[in-house]
């Protein structure tokens, strides 16, 4: 099938400047801070989304070395099929964040619990909207009995270059 | 900067066969159900999958025609900014649902809540984890007092050709 070809609409700005230490998930994040710059040609995209408080961030796992369709999570030991787990060594090298938003200063997106490395490249913002983006009654597989080590789950650099 | 290129790891089947008509969110689909084809070279990745009820499927709007900085969304009557809105003229046409995983037979997922376009390339799946994806305390802006009306949303052709 045809290659689906995107261009980075910005750029992701954390105090992770290695994968090793970067929390896995914003929850794990402990409200660090970052700023997302969001290249001035799109800037008018911007309009109305400091109304959300929370954003969704899609990105592009640059850094990753290649891709694999097993690996072992961050939370746990066992080798795990790659679409039941959120590493960054997929086929597609996408990445998806929820982040808070604490304010916009023209094309810049002030955040908070942020779990991205800096410098990554930024594919898309959408708002993050409760009843869209949330389930009820949610089974979480192998990752039902290690959830309570969320606080303590930082990267040790194992996917990245 | 740099082109980030992907390739379709499957494609999604659902009953809407065209985007007039197809419910805007999960949550309005009333369970409607289809399926994702993942392609079989990508099927082991799909491992330890079935052990979550909920899947994120990020794809691409495939039938989109052209891209736009700002745009009336489905429940709305004013422009928005594109990035505070979730339609699919986006300058990256990424689309992402959370879906009910009902099982899992080879290189098929079966699933339910489907708000997605027959024929859609899927991206990426990932597993859906409250601890990760939910967030509290939520302001949804120009949102707020439109949410209501999300039942009866469809989309009405607008964004597609």
């Amino acid at each position: 099938m045809k290659k689906i070809v995107f261009k980075p609409i910005g750029v992701i700005h954390s105090v992770f400047t290695k994968a090793k230490g970067t929390p896995i998930q914003p929850a794990a994040a402990g409200g660090a801070e970052g700023e997302v710059e969001v290249f001035k040609e799109y800037m008018r995209g911007l309009k109305d989304l400091d109304g959300f408080s929370h954003i969704i961030l899609i990105f592009y796992f640059h850094k990753v070395k290649g891709a694999s369709l097993t690996g072992i999570p961050f939370m746990g030991k066992k080798e795990r099929g790659i679409f039941a787990i959120r590493g960054p060594s997929r086929p597609n090298a996408i990445g998806i964040s929820t982040v808070r938003l604490l304010g916009v200063s023209n094309n810049i997106l002030h955040i908070r619990d942020v779990d991205i490395l800096d410098g990554t490249p930024l594919l898309d913002i959408k708002p993050y909207v409760p009843s869209f983006d949330e389930k009820k009654k949610v089974r979480i597989g192998w990752l039902e009995d290690r959830i309570q080590k969320l606080d303590n789950a930082t990267d040790d650099g194992r996917f990245t270059v």
